[in-house]
C-alpha cells in the first residue's frame, strides 16, 4: 500500500514516529505502537504507529488531520526518508523489536541475559522503543529489582549506546555524588586539587534538576560549559582536567532516554541509579572513582542501613566493571556550602579555594576528605596521608590556580568572588527564637532559592549564615534571599512562612 | 510568560499536549511530562508538557520546528482554547495530578482505596494522563495483582468514566466470552433466542483485534452495527435486544484507553481484564450476566485450574457489583463454527438458526447451552430446563425470525445465507494422511484467515470440512481458503505449510 507523505512539524528527540489515519490504519490492521516498514527506492525506515482519532465521528476528518492515504512523518522519520510531502512511500508491516519480548520477561520477574539488555538499550538509543514501552522497562526493574550482574550488563550496555572518551592515561580519576545535598559544590574544590596534584580529572556535571544548582550550573558563572567534546580533550590536555556540562556530551544517551521516563512518576530504581552513575564514568575511561553518599534527614538516603546497602552494591558494581571504587558516606543532613544558588554558591567555591575566612568551612573539610580519598585510592599519597596532603595543595594556593587555568582553557577569565554579582532584591529572614540550630532542611533551601529565580537566574537564590550546631538569638538573620523579582522574593518569604525549614531548640 | 500559539495538525486521541522548545523549558524549569496552565482570558486548561529537540544542535531551531516564544498545541488543547495561531496565551505552572500519588502506591505495592482508583481512572477519562504515566498503572497492576476490593472499585469507576445506558426492565441480560477462540459466534445465536424469549439484551460487541472476525465485523455483513446511543435504545425498545459494535458508544471508556497501552507489551493483568469485561456490562444496565472461559490447548485460557480460579474471580466480583454472574467452561481448542472469516461466518450463524443441515453443530450446541444458562438465572426456565426451552426456541424459528427483526431494525435487510458472496479465489488444502482429526489450532486458522484478508475483506476466510474427532483419508479436503488476492492465497498456503496446525492421527 502507497501512502502520500505530510511532514509534520514535530520532533519526538528520538523516537521514529509515523502517523495515519484511523481509516487507514484499520484497514492496514495496524494499532499504536505496531511498527511498519516505509520504503521509497532504496529509503527505507522502520516507523512506530501513532493513529490519529477522526475527531468528528465516523468518515469525517478535520482539515488538519492526518487524511485517508496520507501518512504522517515527524521529523525522525522525515531524516531518515528525506521525502518531500507530497511523494508516495510504500507501506509494509514489520515485526516489533525483540526487545519487547525482553522487558515483559523483566515485568514477569525474569533475570535478563546480557545480550537481552543490550538489545534493549540498543533499541533505547536508535529510537525504536516506544515511551511506554520504556517505561514498562523502568516498572519492571522497579519492581523486580535488577541483580548485579545485570546491573553490571546495563552499565556497559549504557556506555557502548554512546561516545566513550580515551585519554592516554593509565589511571583517570573521577568523582560522583548522590544527590539531594544543596550548596554541595565539592567538584569545583576537588577537581583542581586532584589536576594540580598531577592526576587526569575529565569531569562532566549534570546541570540542576530539582536543586538550586548544579555542578554545570555553577562552573558556567565563570566559563562556558557546553563544549565538544574535541574541545574537552584539548582542555583535558592542557590542565588535566575540565569542569564542563554532561548533557552536552552524548556519553550514555540511553541513560538519558529513561531518566527522561523515570521523571514523571519520580521512580528511580536502584539498578538504574547504579548503572545511570557508573555509565557516566566508564564513558570518559574513569578507572578510579570516589563515590559520595550523603545520609541524614533531608537527604535522598535518610538512614545508614540504606546507606551501607548501596556502598556495597557501588563496591561489587566496581569489581564487574575493573574500576577502583571507594564510596564515603558523608553527612547530609544540612547544605553544605553557605551560598544556594549558582552565584552565591560559585563565590563560596572561589573563597574556599583562596583559603579565605569567607570561604565554606564545611565545604573545604568534605573536599578535601574527598580530595584525600582520590589521593591514596590512587596511590598518589600513602595510606593515611591523602587528606593532609590535599590540604598543602589547597592552602599552596596551586588549587585555586588550577582551577583558572581550567576556566580559562574553557573560555572563561578569572573573576573575584566579591565581585560576582548577586540579584538586587534581598529580605533577611531571621531567627524566631533563640536557641541552637538543630536542622536545616535541604529540600526546603532548594525551594526557597529556586522560587527566587535560581539556577536560571544565576544571581538569585539565598544565603546562609550558620549551619547545624550554631547558637542563635531571636531577631538574629538566619539567612538572605536573593532575588531580581519582588513577586518571586514575596512568594519565597511566603513558602518560608508556611514550612519552616531551620528548627532552633 | 507568554508565548505564541502555533496550532499543530495533530491529535493524540484524548491526551492534552502543548508543546515548547528546548530553550523555552529551560527557561520556565519544564521537563516532559510536567503539567503547565495554559490561560488566555476565561479560557484555561491545563496540557501535558512534550519538548522539542533543537535538532540543529545549541541555538538553532528548524525551520518546521517550535521556536523560543512559540508554544505548539495538538487538537485537543486547540478545542480547549479556540485560539488562533499567533495569538499569546500565558504560562502558569501546575501540580501534576494526585493520581500519580496513587499510580507510584501500586508500583509499590500498596493496595489502592476506592477514592485513589477513581481519581486514577477519572484522569485517564480527561486526558489528564499521559502514556507513560498509564503504562505505569497497567505495570504496576500486572506485577502487584488488584485484590477483589480494588477489581470491583476499578469496574466502578470505569462504569462512571462513560455514558450508562439505562432501560425500564428489572432485568438486562448480557453474556460475554473471553477471546481466543475462532469463529466462536454464540451471540448471533443466543441473543435472538434470548430475545424471542422476552429477555432484554442489549448487546454490544468489540470487533477482532487478533482474530478474523469479531461478532460485530460478522454482524456487519447483515447489518451496520455502528448505531448512535439513541438509535441503539430505539433497537432494544423495538425488538427486546440489538447487535451493535461497542466501539462507537462511549461505555467505559477509560478501559479503551488502558487497553491501548496494553497493546504494546500484550500484557492483560487479570484485574484489568475482569473490571474490562464487566464495566462494559454495567454500562448497558446488565443485572443477569453469563461469562463463557474456554478452556484448551490454543485457546487464551490452557488449564483447568486457571480457568477455575477465574471463574471464582467473576462470581466474586459478580457478587461485589450486585451483578447475577453465571461461569461455563467450554471447550476452547478448537474453532466453533465451520466457516472463520465474517461472510463466512455469517452463513454459519443463519444456517443455524434456520435449522439447516448445513448449520455448524458446535455452534448450536453452544449456544443452546448458554441461551439455557441465561433462561435459567433470569427464571425463565426452571432449574434443568433451559437448554431444552432455548432449543424449543431455536427450532420453531422464532430466533431466527427475531435476528431478521434486529437486523432490520439496525438498518439491514434479510439475506439468504447461499446468496451471501465468498472471494473468488480459492484453494483447497488436503489431508496430508489419513487418520483422525487429534487438534485444530485457533491461532494458525484465525491466522490463515487473516492473511486471506480477513476480516477486513468481509468475503476472506477459510471454511473447515472437519472438527476434531472426525475421521479423515489422505487426500480429502480439510479447509478451503478464500481470497480476492492471489498473492494472499500464496502466501496463506505458505503459512499454512510451513505451521500446520491441523493434527490428523
Amino acid at each position: 500500500m502507497k501512502l502520500k507523505v505530510k511532514n509534520l512539524p514535530i520532533a519526538t528527540g528520538n523516537i521514529i514516529i509515523a502517523v495515519l489515519c484511523e481509516r487507514d490504519a484499520t484497514n492496514l490492521d495496524l494499532q499504536p505502537a505496531d511498527r511498519i516498514l516505509l520504503k521509497c527506492g532504496r529509503k527505507k525506515v522502520v516507523a512506530t504507529v501513532d493513529i490519529t482519532s477522526s475527531l468528528e465521528g465516523d468518515g469525517k476528518y478535520k482539515k488538519t488531520m492526518i487524511h485517508p492515504g496520507q501518512i504522517g512523518l515527524f521529523y525522525e522519520a522525515q531524516e531518515a526518508l528525506k521525502l518531500k510531502s507530497g511523494r508516495y512511500v510504500e507501506i509494509f508491516s514489520a515485526q516489533k523489536p525483540e526487545s519487547l519480548h525482553y522487558i515483559r520477561r523483566k515485568l514477569n520477574g525474569k533475570k535478563l541475559s546480557k545480550q537481552e539488555i543490550y538489545e534493549i538499550i540498543s533499541d533505547i538509543t536508535k529510537g525504536n522503543l516506544s515511551d511506554v514501552e520504556m517505561s514498562y522497562f523502568v516498572a519492571g526493574s522497579f519492581i523486580h529489582e535488577l541483580d548485579m550482574e545485570e546491573v553490571a550488563e546495563l552499565t556497559n550496555a549504557m556506555v557502548s549506546s554512546g561516545k566513550v572518551l580515551k585519554f592516554n592515561k593509565k589511571i583517570i580519576v573521577d568523582k560522583h555524588c548522590i544527590g539531594g545535598v544543596a550548596a554541595n559544590r565539592t567538584s569545583m574544590v576537588v577537581v583542581p586539587i586532584l589536576a594540580a596534584a598531577g592526576l587526569t580529572v575529565p569531569k562532566t556535571s549534570s546541570r540542576s534538576i530539582t536543586s538550586a544548582a548544579g555542578t554545570a550550573d555553577t562552573v558556567e558563572v565563570l566559563c562556558p560549559v557546553t563544549l565538544s567534546l574535541s574541545k574537552m580533550k584539548s582542555v583535558v590536555k592542557k590542565t588535566n582536567a575540565c569542569l564542563v556540562w554532561g548533557g552536552a556530551m552524548n556519553l550514555a544517551p540511553a541513560d538519558d532516554k529513561i531518566i527522561q521516563v523515570e521523571h514523571p512518576l519520580s521512580i528511580d530504581p536502584e539498578g538504574q541509579l547504579l548503572a545511570s552513575i557508573l555509565a557516566k564514568k566508564k564513558s570518559v575511561s574513569a578507572t578510579h572513582v570516589l563515590i559520595d553518599i550523603p545520609v541524614g534527614r533531608g537527604a535522598k538516603i535518610i538512614d545508614m542501613k540504606q546507606a551501607n546497602g548501596l556502598k556495597n552494591k557501588f563496591e561489587q558494581l566496581g569489581k564487574k566493571l575493573n574500576m577502583k571504587i571507594k564510596v564515603i558516606i558523608t553527612d547530609g543532613s544540612q547544605p553544605i556550602g553557605n551560598g544556594i544558588g549558582p552565584s552565591l554558591e560559585a563565590r563560596d567555591v572561589l573563597w574556599t579555594l583562596k583559603n579565605s575566612s569567607r570561604g565554606s568551612t564545611l565545604l573545604r573539610d568534605k573536599s578535601l576528605l574527598m580530595a584525600g580519598g582520590l589521593l591514596e585510592l590512587t596511590c598518589k599519597a600513602k595510606k593515611g596521608k591523602g587528606v593532609s596532603m590535599a590540604r598543602s595543595i589547597l592552602e599552596s594556593g596551586k588549587a585555586y590556580e588550577k582551577l583558572i587555568e581550567i576556566v580559562k582553557a574553557q573560555g572563561g577569565k578569572e573573576r573575584k568572588p566579591d565581585k560576582i554579582r548577586l540579584a538586587r532584591k534581598k529580605y533577611d529572614v531571621c531567627a524566631p527564637n533563640s536557641g541552637i540550630i538543630k536542622h536545616i532542611d535541604n529540600g526546603l533551601m532548594n525551594k526557597i532559592a529556586r522560587i527566587a529565580g535560581a539556577p536560571h537566574d544565576q544571581e538569585a537564590g539565598l544565603y546562609l549564615y550558620y549551619h547545624k550546631g550554631s547558637k542563635v538569638k531571636k531577631g538574629e538573620r538566619l539567612f538572605t534571599v536573593y532575588s531580581d523579582s519582588s513577586e518571586r522574593l514575596k512568594y519565597a518569604i511566603d513558602v518560608w512562612r508556611k514550612l519552616k525549614g531551620i528548627e532552633i531548640k
